[in-house]
């Protein structure tokens, strides 16, 4: 049996209950770590589950999933993901390759960002399509987020800005000469998708276009969403690059115009400038 | 302090580990029962955290806010939802009052299906805002969820739509006569939502234009998602009104055009056409 367990957002006591009874009875678990990452050691995971944990890279989940579902005929295997199990591509992947080998799956779901940011009190119902958000190199600038947002803001939906982790990345250098030395671990911050984002808006403008959102659209930074740890600043663009986010994770969310009152009611609670969020409310309800 | 834990989807093991830590060291626990529900029932939640649960009604939540928040400045209180705490309004709005009444509140996350949704096969990221569809009564036949499934197939993505629940609801006569006699609990099923979607679609053709889905519009109903149980199975909506999906809770998602072969390859698992998904993966790839 292959269990595919979803171990939440923050640390080694989110999974749940039938997550927990699975994986200790599991012979091999492996847990994924590049397309996300725990706020909490795999040792911690280790003692809680009072089992070895295999850390699965990249590499081991896209070219060694044979190696993952070894013998999980007779066997109890438990692959864990953070936050949900249908978070990535890659894990539906693995669960097709289990099928295809006649293996039983058991998906066990968690808490994922695409469901918690809901703790900034904007209601999920109105938010349209999420965008991943890559860091930009020297080369490479990609714009194609823009135009998801845009399609988002046409219709007044929020917009969830899923920011670029970049773990055991190799520099060019490295992969060119095929040595096995890895860059450190970096998370993309509300402050450099700000950055970004603005500079897209601005190349609108230098383009002659009006850009579907501006240094003074209002978003929603939160960090370390799902843990105690968790900081949610609502505010303008620019204000969130001044904003203290704290270490990794970061997320943001791009508001849209069909924003109701009761979401601006509970966002001003976090809001770098209250004031301005009433009088939006105020706005909106036409006082 | 007030903890608002979330339940995931199915029974009593679904809570997180740390959500059952907190639940029981609580002095009252109370269990959101009327916007969604779990598919066991309470006498299992209670002997699971050796501890009384309360089921808090619609009028308890939304009148009796104060009972719920009662001492909570020195007791410790649970508020159990199914799924993830932000799935309604309601609970923010609860949240907004405790801290009014400076009430310490934690909140602790869980899968709801917003996100358990990737279950089907459908990439999260390929999703539009989700829309609510409600049972049609002889006088009341709200057409409004059309409108944002068209918004987001004309961006080519996928609509998960919410069925409707009925619980506690009583009939216009008992409440003319102020009698607190309830009607059974009514859960929309699959089949419903196809009738009710496709109803609205003739009406469009009989108003001269063209529907923005047809009975040959590609949909995956889902039943008891992230259950043992659970149900999923892909079609047209023609299809879908056939298909055995078993007891509630029920869901639905309406495809948009910018499906990936991937998804598809996914979903061709459970389709009840398999041959009519290839097809369409074949074309989508070219072949």
């Amino acid at each position: 049996m292959l269990y595919v367990v979803g171990l939440g957002l923050a640390d080694e006591k989110d999974i749940t209950v039938r997550g927990l009874e699975a994986v200790q009875q599991c012979d091999r678990i492996y847990l994924e770590a590049y397309t996300s990452i725990l706020l909490c050691e795999r040792e911690k995971l280790e003692q809680f589950y009072g089992k070895a944990v295999v850390i699965a890279d990249r590499e081991l989940v896209e070219s060694g999933s044979d190696d993952i579902l070894e013998g999980a005929e007779t066997l109890n295997i438990a692959f864990l993901v953070v936050g949900d199990p249908f978070g990535a591509t890659t894990h539906t992947d693995l669960i097709i390759r289990a099928r295809d080998r006649n293996i039983p799956v058991e998906v066990i779901h968690n808490a994922s960002i695409m469901n918690a940011i809901g703790a900034c009190g904007l209601q999920l119902y109105n938010f349209g399509q999420c965008v991943s958000l890559v860091f930009f190199t020297d080369t490479w600038r990609p714009a194609s987020f823009y135009d998801r947002v845009a399609e988002n803001r046409a219709i007044g939906l929020h917009t969830l800005m899923l920011l670029d982790i970049k773990v055991k990345e190799q520099s060019i250098e490295n992969m060119a000469r095929g040595r096995r030395i890895y860059e450190p671990p970096r998370y993309m911050t509300v402050k450099t998708a700000c950055e970004q984002m603005l500079e897209i808006a601005d190349a609108k403008i230098a383009a002659g276009e009006t850009p579907c959102y501006t240094q003074d659209t209002l978003a929603v930074g939160v960090g370390r969403v799902g843990s105690r740890e968790q900081v949610i600043v609502a505010g303008t663009l620019r204000s969130l690059m001044e904003a203290e986010m704290g270490p990794p994770l970061h997320s943001m969310v791009v508001l849209g115009d069909r924003v109701h009152p009761l979401e601006l009611e509970y966002m001003k609670y976090y809001a770098t400038d209250p004031a301005a969020i009433q009088a939006l409310i105020d706005e909106k309800e036409g006082r």
